[in-house]
């Protein structure tokens, strides 16, 4: 299972698009201990990603992480 | 793919209408990076946008990034 | 469009009821932002405003927005 | 309309459990603000407060509000 | 009503796990005080217990209020 | 029932990646507090991780409860 990889191993990134970005892969990591299925979340996957509510609730889980990614790195204002 | 341009260089504007603006951004980024083809976009706006339930969960999105931002700048109080 | 006229100058309000009320406007800005249109707006709002799905939804969006307004303003203890 | 009386003066009360109130009486505000009628709320209360996920959406508001007004409160720990 | 005998007098409690044990109880005063009477809520706690998406929304909602909890009890650090 | 176990014990863990995994612990034990029949969960499982927005949903809770870890780690910064 993914989760025994080591994929997590800071929250601290150079600047907010980097802080995005591990945002994304915290939301779908989120999706992967669900569901670890490579081949069900690449068909699902297609199912939301042409749903306008799909696509909402997933930003919305992305907002979500980037607060916490954000707050790690104090918004990187120094 | 669009996340490689640089497109989020701060989180730090100069007052909280730009901050709203920029939640904005962000909002749609999150829905970018699962649907990245601009047309699909295009296509799936049209119909959130005349949904009463579509148009709250995206100002939902919105609010949890304003909230980012709003914290990111401390509330533009200085 | 609305975003360009200025709306949003401090979230620095005298009491928590005007920040509420201040809650209720980032609310509907993010609606606004997303479909621009009045008429359609009218029309959607009678809609959710007589569904408590909806309702429940909208004050949702208040509830994250006055968690940010009141941050803001710490509270309004001082 | 109700919001142009004074029903919000503070955050501040003296325990959690009227915090929690305090945090009921956010959320219906935050629907009666895009719902003025009484009757008509009446008649929705009756439909959501039926309705499991309707319920439940409802405890989420006030769980988001009860966190600003524990968080205004120092979460009564003095 | 529920709401006026004393259920909530404090939110400092010895550990995380008393820490969730309330936030679920937050969350279950959340509903019982949209809906108070208990046959209802019965009957209705057997429709969301066999629902995939009304267990995940619980969950969330005791996920909002255990982050009230713990912010509370400063994460119990000390 | 499940929760009168000692399974959560202290929030502090040693990284993010350990912090993400107790945040899914949390989430799954928020629905067994609710359903705490496993061959129920068991069946509702399959039912959900094979919905886009099950999952998403899913995801959506474990962002919350990754959000109050992280805060308790103090974002694994030290």
């Amino acid at each position: 299972m993914e989760q025994k990889e080591l994929w997590l191993t800071s929250l601290i990134v150079d600047n907010p698009q980097e802080g995005f970005e591990l945002a994304i892969k915290l939301s779908r990591m989120g999706v992967k201990s669900t569901q670890p299925d490579i081949e069900v979340l690449k068909k699902l996957r297609k199912d939301y990603s042409n749903s306008a509510s799909g696509l909402t609730a997933a930003s919305h889980v992305i907002a979500v992480n980037f607060q916490t990614i954000s707050a790690a790195n104090e918004y990187w204002k120094k």
